[in-house]
This record gives C-alpha cells, structure tokens and sequence, in this order.
C-alpha cells in the first residue's frame, strides 16, 4: 500500500464523511459488527497464526495475552460496537448561538476534524475500537498496529471494510503496515489532520519530532501521590499501594511517592511494608532512609517512569515544595494527593500543572472507560485541544456558521446596521 | 534581555498567576490603566521618536498610521481594559461534572494554559490588549512586538510591569526586543506552551517549521466567496465587493470569486464593473474571459493571497466543484456562499473544511470583535484547539479534578464499589 495515495483518498473521503447523518455512521457501526461475525471464523486463524509466531519468537506473556483475539475478545468487540452506536451523535453540536446584527446570526458547531491517524500497540481489539469511534465522530482514518499482531490486523480490517462497503466513502479507512509507512504518514502533512501515537516513551518522542502535524498523546507518565501532613494513614497506604501496583506498565501508575515531613515517620513503615508485600521495589532519599530502609534514590529516579515494580520516595517540607516538584519532573498526566485538610486540597487541585489533579483516590482512575466516555483513543498530557482521556469529544473540532441576507462589514462602519451581539 | 531566563520566570509565574482570583486579575487590569495614563507623556514621547525614525526610513502610509499611539489610542487603550475586568472569569468553569461512583466526582474545569508566547506587528496598542487578555485569562506572557514600534513597546510595558507590582507575581510579562529573541524563544520548549504568531504568511510559516511548541495562528487567508446559480445578483454584487474592497491587506478579505456558470452571464458583467469603481484588478480562467473581459488568471492564482486589489475568477459547473475548489486551494479560514435555495447552503456549510462558513454575507466578518468576543489575540486555521478568531476562551485548558474519599481501582475490579456515571 502507498501511504501517499492512502492518506490522499482518505482526505478525500473525510470531505465526504462530513456530510453523513449520525444514521449513516451508526448503520456502518453495525455493518463492522455484522462483518466481524461473519468473519470470524478467518480473524481466529489469522490469530493463531500470529501467536503461534509470537511464541516462538519468545514474547513476554503479558504482550502474548495482549494479541490474543478469539471469542470472547469478538463479543468484548461487537458489544463495543453497539453501545457506541447507541451514544448521542458528537456531530452538529451548537456551542454558540449570537445575533451580530439583526439577521445575521452566528452558530458554532461541532464538526469532525478530518484525517486521523493512529498507531497503537499488539493488542488488535484496539483497531476496531480506534476505527470506530474515528467513524462515530465523522473523520477519515490511517491506522498502524503492532508488527506482531500483522495477520489479525490485517483479516479485521478486511471485514471493517467490507462490513461498511457502500455506507461509508471509499478511502475512509486504511491500514499501513510497517515502520516506513509511519515515517511516510508523519510527511503527509496536507492530508493528515492529527496523528495519535500510542506505544514507548521513545517511539511517541520520535513522532513528535518528526512531523508537522499535530500530534495529540503522550511520551511519560510520571505520576505521582503526595501523602499530605492531614492525610488519613490508612487511606494514604491503601491509595498508594494501588496506584503503584494495581497495574504496572501502565502510564496512569504511581512513580514518585512525596510524603510530608510531619506524617512521615508514621506513614512510612506502614506503607513500605504494605508495597513490599506486593513485592515492590523502594527507593528513597536520604530522609527517608532515616526512617526507613531502603535503597537509595537520585535525581534520575525523579525523571523515570520504571514501568514496573519500582517506586521512589521523597520527603517534603511543605505541600508547596511538592506542588514545585511535581510541576517540575512531573510528566503533566495524573497526580494526586492524600488530604483531609480542605485548604491543602484545594492549593493541590489549582496549583499542579496536570490534565488529572485527583484528591484521596488512586491515580489509576485516569482512563476514558473510567470517566465513563465510552472508550478513549489515548491520553494526552499537551494542554491544546483535548486534555486527560481523550474520547470521541477529542475527535471533534467545530467551525462557525454565519447565516445572514447580504449583509456588509461596511454597512457597519456607515451605521446602517449595528452590533447587537445577543445570545440566542 | 536572556529569553531563556525570561521564559523560565514566566514559566513559574503561571503558576502563581493560576492560583490568582478573578478580582486580583482585573485589579492587575485596573493597575495596568492607571500606570498607562500615569506615564502617557513617557509613552508619547517614545511613540513620537519611532514614528519620527519611522518618517525618516520612509515607512509607508498605512504602516505609520498604524505605529501612532496617541491620546486617542491611549483613552481606547484604557476603555478596552476596563471591559476586560468587566467579563465574566473565563477560568474555574465547570464544563463536565460526573459522579464515576458514589463519594468519586469528576469535575471538568476550565484553566489557564500557562505560558503564551505572541509575536505581534507593528501596532503597540496590540501588546495591551494581547497582554491584558493573557492576564485575565491567567496566563503569563511572552511579547514580540514590530522592530519600528521598540521604543512605544519598552514604554507600554515598563507602564504594564509597573501598574501591576505586587498584584501579579514578577516574570508575568516581558518584551522580546530582536528577531534572534524569538529564535532563542522557539527553543524553549520546556518553559513555553503555545507561540501565537501575527505576521506575513513567510514568517508565520518559518515558525511552524521551526519549533516543537504547538503554534497557534493563520499562515494564509485565501477566502472565497461563491455565487450560486441561486444567488441574487444584486446581493452578490454587494457582498463581492465587500469581501473584496472594504479592507485590502487582511487575512478576511476575498481572493477568490467562484461563480456558477449559469448565472455567470447575468452577474458577471455588473460584478466586475462595481469592483473596477474601487479599483481592482480582475483575472479570469478562459470561460470568465469569454464572457466579461479581464487579465487571465493561471493555476498560480488560485493559491495567491494578493492582500491587494487584485481578484481571481473562475466559473464552475456545479457547487461541488465549487467546495473542491475551495477546500484544495483554500486556508481554512473563511469562505462563503451566496445562494437562496437552502440545499445549496446547507451542503455549502457541511462541504466546506474552513473555520468560518458564511452564507450571504462578507468574509470581511471573521473576527473576534465582530463576533463579539471582546478582542482576539489570534485567528486560527488550525482545526485543534480554537478555531478561528481565538479570544479568552481560546487562551484556557481544562483539567479534570477527581473528588473522592480513598477509593482505589483494585475496589472496582473485585466489585466493591461500581461504577454509576450519573452526571450531576
């Protein structure tokens, strides 16, 4: 395929998209999931395929379980595509509704933003799933899976096609498949309205800095919870150890742990005994050693995102000397603090620079499915445009209708018609 | 002045600047009036040396009406601050509230972006009014004014810091004095959210090419206005010459006249006879020139932006090659239809990919004041962020607050507490 000829026939085909009715989208929603049923039988052996050449390419099990498609993950699917159908149409909004001047009336209205394209990691429900919510919100769409999950990606996108053959524009989708196909994609820069990058620090990194096009994601998530010197110890322990081991490569997990100086010696033996028993790795400065053992962290442990079962830990002085930490090795994503203390809550909420400020609960919150938009194509730690999870909302832009009967900027200025500017 | 310092001080001062309360950010706005009229002989003074240097290297006309600042721009100046303060606070506005689970609250809620960087043409009213609107909308600055108005802009600003001592943090403001300032300010990705750029489409575009932050702004303003074989000729006639004439050097102003060919014999001859009273120079394709005499115009011009008195024409077969035509060589930003039959307009508003889409009137209305906004730092072609002209509310983010009392995701996973996302 060429990525070139892809992405023009896909601005083409987001012209057209523009201009179906919620109906029309929500019938080619059906029309996948009718097509995945009656495919399922070639997706499955595509999968086995793929796993099998997985296995004995030795990938880690979590990545194995990750390719995994079989019936369930089809149910999983087809239910996805349903409930998607069924959500409000994001389309046609209008967001501001102004006379300028008599009979001539300002509207501002939500509209798709054309050409998305996306890649994402193995698993490859997540093609169905970006492909969806791209055709629920009207925009044209370029995706790049998981080498790995080739085979699968290929018969489901097979079957997106088919399924929508005739409802959508021809172009409205299409799959690319190699590393030089992103690098072509990031040149398209008239025709690719946003990229999505979703997969390693580096790769989201080198995205954003190969390319003109918006790109909406994010590299880290270095989230941290500060324990508050009016936090309730038992809660401070239970937030922590879940928000660092209830899921671990996971961007929306705790890094960086900060505890006030005036909790510390009381929370600090409780918690790290809590996390060890899930087996989690402590490091901590020098404070912290003072009153609890444990390896010792550096300047670098500030700026890592492990990823795994590690955590380090600092000391602070004041909540305020926490905020400036966070603000500045933080990763904008997701953090929290543990407070009972109204006014150290609220300073938290407006002082950290972040798309999720959260107060007594667990970074791991931060996630589409969770604040119940349905599904999410990323998380994105930029501050334009879409911020936190980003659901079919992010996927929209709007544009500003004028609807008037010849008027002139000119009339205006000799005063034969004037401003009114009054909300409808 | 170091830019890299100046932007790490602004950089710290947004966070003080978003803990602020709406009364203390209009007491900044107040502070910056009365500074202004305490120092109008120092700024007119300054204003009369560089529109004196100005003179003297033979800058043109409408460049020196622009650079005067005087009693009259002073008293619009202070009359433009004190509707600011007037306006509701565009920050703390709760765009989504949502219980996840009983006691867990999500609140969607309006926030400065942080850091805005402007670089701004030759008019030194511009720095008050982007720095004000910064200001109410919390967000620290960065300013760039023209080489011509340096000495007007060190004045305006030295009154700006002054009137504002003790009120916003210091480091909330600073003027970039040389083009090698904005370069170092390009670079300074890590301290610098946003670079709204004013100015030619050249150097518009040579910072979209050269920095990683996200740029907010228009390069072109290639607009059409479309006449459709449904328009009435003598409203086209008027809104033609409007979107044409009434300004020439602006990015609103038509370019581009598509008309439909079976109206093009009606309209065309009076049309181009109103728009030779005001002096414009017309080039036509072949099908124009057959029918009313001009200059012939090339593939060339469709995609030239004159800023002059010049018009390009061309008769198409049906709208839809009108919306091709538009959305191949057009910028996004306005464009129009002139028709009566509603279907035409309607496919017109869905078809055409721009910020504004107008029917039956002027391009010459794409603008934050017309539109009512109070001011406009910026008009945006982009389709992320604000579309358009971008006013206070194109100067916010948002960030998702999370309320809860020790909830963890481990909780929701073994089904002790469910998720119920009710909007509140």
């Amino acid at each position: 395929m060429q990525v070139k000829e892809a992405a023009a026939a896909a601005r083409q085909a987001a012209y057209a998209l523009a201009q179906l009715t919620d109906e029309q989208r929500n019938a080619a929603l059906r029309g996948m999931a009718e097509a995945l049923q009656r495919h399922a039988p070639g997706i499955f052996a595509a999968n086995e395929q793929d796993m099998r050449k997985a296995e004995e390419e030795k990938l880690a099990f979590p990545l194995l379980k990750r390719l995994k498609f079989d019936e369930s993950k089809l149910s999983d699917v087809c239910a996805g595509l349903s409930s998607l159908a069924a959500l409000p149409d994001p389309l046609g909004k209008i967001t501001l509704k102004r006379e300028l001047s008599p009979g001539l009336d300002l509207y501002r209205v939500s509209c798709p933003i054309g050409v998305i394209g996306v890649v994402f990691e193995s698993r490859p429900d997540a093609l169905v799933q970006i492909a969806s919510l791209c055709v629920k919100s009207g925009n044209a769409v370029l995706l790049k899976g998981g080498r790995e999950a080739l085979g699968t990606n290929r018969a489901l996108m097979e079957a997106l096609l088919e399924g929508t053959k005739g409802i959508l524009p021809d172009g409205w989708g299409a799959l690319m498949e190699t590393r030089e196909d992103v690098n072509s994609m990031l040149a398209e820069d008239r025709s690719i309205d946003l990229i999505i990058p979703r997969g390693s620090n580096a790769f989201v990194r080198y995205i954003m800095d190969h390319t003109n096009i918006p790109v909406m994601g994010h590299a880290d998530g270095i989230c941290h919870t500060y324990v508050d010197a009016s936090a309730d110890v038992e809660m401070a322990v239970r937030v922590a150890v879940d928000a660092k081991t209830q899921a671990l490569a996971v961007c929306n997990a705790m890094e960086t742990m900060l505890v006030h100086r005036d909790i510390a010696e009381k929370f600090l033996p409780v918690c790290f005994a809590a996390l060890r028993e899930k087996g989690v790795e402590i490091r901590g400065d020098e404070r912290v050693r003072r009153i609890a053992d444990c390896a010792p962290a550096t300047e670098k442990d500030w700026e890592t995102e492990y990823l795994d079962a590690i955590l380090s830990v600092k000391i602070v002085d004041s909540e305020e000397e926490a905020v400036n930490h966070i603000n500045r090795y933080g990763s904008h994503h997701t953090d929290a603090i543990i407070a009972s203390d109204r006014e150290a809550q609220e300073k938290f909420l407006m002082g950290v620079d972040s798309a999720g400020v959260y107060v007594n609960c667990s970074t791991r919150f931060a996630d589409g499915y969770r604040y119940g938009f349905g599904a999410e194509v990323g998380i994105s730690t930029g501050k334009l445009h879409a911020r936190g999870p980003v659901g079919l909302e992010g996927l929209c832009t709007y544009k500003y209708q004028l609807l008037g009967s010849g008027q002139t900027v000119e009339d205006t200025v000799t005063g034969r018609i004037a401003y009114t500017h009054r909300d409808l």
